[in-house]
């Protein structure tokens, strides 16, 4: 039949992609290279990328009619094959092409909170502790969960009901689930899978509460898997996604751990059941900074990066509707609405990577520091990661909806991808710290630092603008200000300051009119949140601009990331006018000439072959037919 | 075990619950009775409701675990047994004991598109093809589906590219699927079960084409289900959601039909192929109206009802971090960032309900005059629906997302009951018209509108205020002003005017300025979108307003609806700040001001016992653990 000709003559490039290839380009791998970080980085990522696609034994075929024990088998299948590869491959556990391959089967895998629990024994754990432990954990003879969020207790870490008490005529701990609120719930790993947890408990000693501290507990036999007496555990049951992962409950009734389990790097209980520290209190909450911190790029701005490259190729495929009468159909991405849905989250990926990048490496020299016993960028660097964390989460979560609904109908079958991206990055916004929490914290941060301003103290980095609030309004009138750097910049300053002052002020205002603290706290969080969101906000735009000034010099790259930083900057102006007009520093009249700014760079962006301002995905990569070039015939082969 | 003994105790009422309701109170049941329409419609919802509840064979036990087959033969089971039930019963098809018992198993019926192949046949069949077709349809002894979207085309109805071609000389259509992107695809029932299909169609007769038609299409086999020869018919495989629904795709190769399948109440073929039309050319677009209203109550509010009755229960009872150091945890009710994520939604449910009930009233009249050959009111009927539409569908899904993220992790596990409403109420922002097609059918509606007020016609009761502007900025000063509707109201219908105005003029201005009129639309048409949303949220306040000042006269529910309303105009001010202050009509200093009656509101209602404010439901509506007063072993039961 004729008619299945002119399908399969399809499978060749799509002639709507072919037209796109012919639009203005720029130097595509330079981009990529900025991306991977170099050069070195981006060939390394491909030869993985590549060895992980052509290995059978990871195959995606059919995960979306898997059901959940088939999800769980393969996810632990591909982690020990993985596992074998690193090995036959030499590669360092730490090094470069272990990052790549994890990020390349991301989703797919089991044991990852085995990971957490190795890197929480490194942070907290003592040498003879790591020593211990350690090899047990790198050849997976013990199998680790990191036991902290309890049926009644997630973000609020001091809430935490388990307890450890330390009985000195045993020299044990007494690890205890005292009522049911205090069941261990959600923990990765732990449904099926580990022997041992890092159980999160509040540390009891000669009648006192010395608060949280990880513990090593083993909850299952090393001969048959069983149970240990006095331990229930098991599966939790089905989610919104992660049907991979065996979260579990755990519930412990009074389990003896020999006192040599308590990790103790930074604090100890003697014999005698006196407690001892050696570095800040707030070094137990590091861990999760680095769990936060290493999220953020592998499952979350991944995530968006995916959805927009499914969404981008998609439009520019899909013909729909008319625009000038008789003419052809146009392809969906020559729609102004489609350009506003879907550019502004291009430029988001760039503007989260800069930012993931510059907060790794305030990490790794906080972490240095912490190293040697200097504790004076922790406030900081919990601000930060807790404020960029909530920000970039939202962000792409978010946004791969939009992507998915730009993609219409199609967006809606799990052929396409987008749905089960969604239904996974959206658990970020949660876990690891739910972000108003997060939000509220940075806020104490901020009023901290805004008092501390009020009265000449200096202040850390990020917070520095506090110090000099700008008097004037702005003074730009035409679109071309608008696309200045030095002028976006300063608005969203302003913007976050007005914010910051004027929640500060209000808290100030209640508590010296007699209201009690913590009322006026809570009278003011909503203003407090929107402070927060609004300093963070301020720190991806800065950020945006410093990594194009420091980029090498290459011109045609060089004014599409800037393009994509003006992108960034002006939609956030249009989407939350109302921060920017509300303390005056902008006028509705200019405004208007934003938006004018903002709906010229969408056209301005268009003009390129857009798929290239994102980093080449696999199919294998997106798991969706709308991703891939031969669209139409390929959904019909799923069926 | 105490502890044990301890949960046991917990199986009564939740202390935190049966404190909530010591609350200052109001009488519920006549609130209950306005959403419902009346004393005896709440009546008879709830002895239906009760009905189905009791009813084994209606049970939605472990469906977190059921697979698609099981939930599609679960669905179809529910279906006939309802049929069963309606004749026992003796309900009138069209009756209200149907609507309900419809709305209470919502999700979990087979056949839903086979009434849309009913409603279509009513509504665009003549007097003779619903004696033929109609009684077979009603017993089941056809089985129909609806369908219009293409692989390649969805809202764009024109585009479709199916074709049903007049033979004259032997008195036949030939209907025919010409290329790969012309494939029938998603339409409800037609995966698995349907027998045939109302087929929307290009009509062509004479090499002259007429556009879209309804034809009845058999394609399987009434004797062993078989697809008959030239048709090819499947399941489009797993989607976001709608498990129990067997969506599927339809190849149609030169099928013959008679020429009595075409629907023809208002066009037809005469036997020479000549092209006859007896009523307006948007008729056929009718039954998609149609459907655009229907579900809207059932199956789009009603997910946000559910949604937040689950999370609002859920925040009575969490309680979570400090707010005083040393004193209990706090209910996270009482912070006011969860009272601004809960309290504005349920607002939002009654905002959408009198709007629906409006647009119901407004649709019955227009299909009395259609009925008549009056075709006057459908453009205003077309704009209200899909404004309407496109409005509720986007509060409602991102509503009852933000009440999943509100119960924090919990929101997360299916047994809360919350992804599930996400993953399908979502789904209607795109099917029925999507969203953003919607909205510019709207404003081109606006635009005319706008142009008519110019020259002094008259307009339609919903853009009337298009014709008398507002000159003057707001004078509202205090909290207490703001409080009042006639100013809030005057600020939704000034942004309205304002946005409308300002994107008529741009289009004006760029066409006058030599811009192509369709390249002038597409350069506006964010704003265009902007336009629409006010306009349709105006709609929504002045709805409500309205819906308030015909309320029976009971004080104290008048007294929480009041706040409701307010609640709901002033959080839509507080969160598009930016389209109120941008054309000078609030200054930022009202908007502060509008910020603190807002956050006063959100106090205010906290002070009632919140669940009373949403209509009860039953755990078999919400299917969520968190939804339950025994919250925590009811989590552990499921285990």
């Amino acid at each position: 039949m004729a008619w299945w000709k002119v399908s399969a003559a399809r499978r060749d490039v799509n002639p709507d992609l072919a037209s796109e290839r012919e639009r203005p380009s720029f130097n595509v791998e330079t981009l990529t290279n900025i991306l991977d970080g170099g050069v070195e980085e981006t060939r390394i990522r491909r030869a993985v990328v590549s060895l992980v696609i052509k290995d059978p034994i990871f195959s995606r075929e059919y995960m979306y009619f898997k059901t959940r024990p088939e999800r769980y088998e393969g996810a632990i299948r591909n982690t020990l094959h993985m596992q074998r590869k690193i090995k036959e491959m030499g590669w360092d556990e730490n090094g470069r092409e272990v990052k790549y391959i994890y990020r390349a089967l991301n989703g797919e895998l089991g044991l990852n909170i085995h990971n957490v629990f190795r890197k929480t024994l490194n942070a907290l754990g003592s040498d003879e502790q790591i020593a211990k432990w350690m090899p047990l954990a790198m050849d997976y003879k013990i199998l680790g969960t990191y036991a902290q969020t309890e049926l009644g207790h997630g973000t609020y870490l001091r809430g935490l009901e388990t307890t450890a008490t330390f009985d000195p005529t045993t020299q044990e701990f007494i690890i205890d689930t005292p009522q049911i609120t205090a069941t261990k719930w959600w923990p990765g790993d732990l449904g099926k899978t580990s022997t041992h947890a890092m159980v999160l408990a509040q540390l009891c000693s000669n009648g006192q509460n010395y608060g949280m501290h990880p513990f090593i507990v083993q909850i299952r036999s090393l001969k048959d898997h069983s149970s240990l007496p006095g331990i229930s555990v098991g599966d939790i049951g089905p989610k919104m996604a992660f049907e991979n992962v065996d979260n579990g409950y755990l519930i412990m009734r009074n389990i003896r751990i020999p006192k040599e389990n308590m990790l103790s790097r930074y604090s100890q209980v003697l014999p005698d059941g006196s407690y001892v520290k050696s570095g800040s209190d707030k070094i137990n909450y590091f861990s999760m900074t680095a769990v936060r911190v290493s999220i953020l790029r592998d499952e979350v701005l991944e995530a968006l990066m995916k959805a927009c490259t499914i969404s981008v190729r998609y439009s520019a495929v899909r013909r729909q509707s008319e625009l000038k009468p008789g003419d052809r159909e146009p392809k969906i991405l020559d729609y102004q609405t489609q350009q506003h849905k879907l550019l502004p989250l291009v430029a988001s990926c760039y503007a989260i990577d800069f930012t993931i990048k510059y907060v790794n490496t305030f990490y790794n020299n906080a972490f240095s520091e912490i190293r040697m016993e200097n504790f004076n960028s922790l406030p900081e660097l919990h601000a930060l990661t807790a404020g960029i964390k909530a920000l970039a989460t939202e962000i792409c979560s978010n946004g791969v909806e939009v992507c998915r609904k730009a993609c219409g109908g199609h967006g809606y079958s799990l052929y396409s991808g987008l749905p089960s991206l969604y239904t996974k990055v959206t658990a970020s916004c949660t876990y690891e710290g739910e972000n108003t929490v997060l939000h509220l914290q940075v806020a104490r941060f901020l009023v901290k630092c805004f008092a501390a301003a009020q009265s000449g103290t200096p202040l850390p980095t990020s917070t520095a603008y506090l110090s000099s609030p700008s008097a004037s309004g702005c003074q730009a009138a035409t679109p071309i200000d608008f696309l200045n750097p030095e002028v976006y910049l300063k608005a969203y300053e302003c913007r976050a300051y007005r914010l910051i002052a004027s929640a500060a002020r209000k808290l100030q205002n209640l508590v010296q009119s007699g209201v009690e603290q913590h009322l006026a706290w809570n009278s003011s969080s909503v203003e407090l949140v929107k402070a927060s969101i609004a300093h963070s906000h301020f720190l991806t735009v800065k950020i945006f601009i410093s990594a194009l000034n420091s980029l090498p010099d290459q011109p045609d790259v060089k004014a599409v990331l800037k393009r994509l930083c003006d992108l960034y900057a002006l939609h956030g102006i249009f989407t939350s006018a109302g921060d920017f007009l509300q303390h005056g520093y902008l006028s509705g009249k200019q405004l208007d000439v934003v938006n004018t700014a903002y709906l010229g760079l969408l056209a301005e962006l268009r003009t390129y072959y857009c798929l290239q301002l994102l980093q080449r995905k696999s199919q294998y990569d997106m798991m969706s037919v709308l991703g891939c070039s031969r669209f139409a015939p390929a959904v019909l082969q799923l069926c």
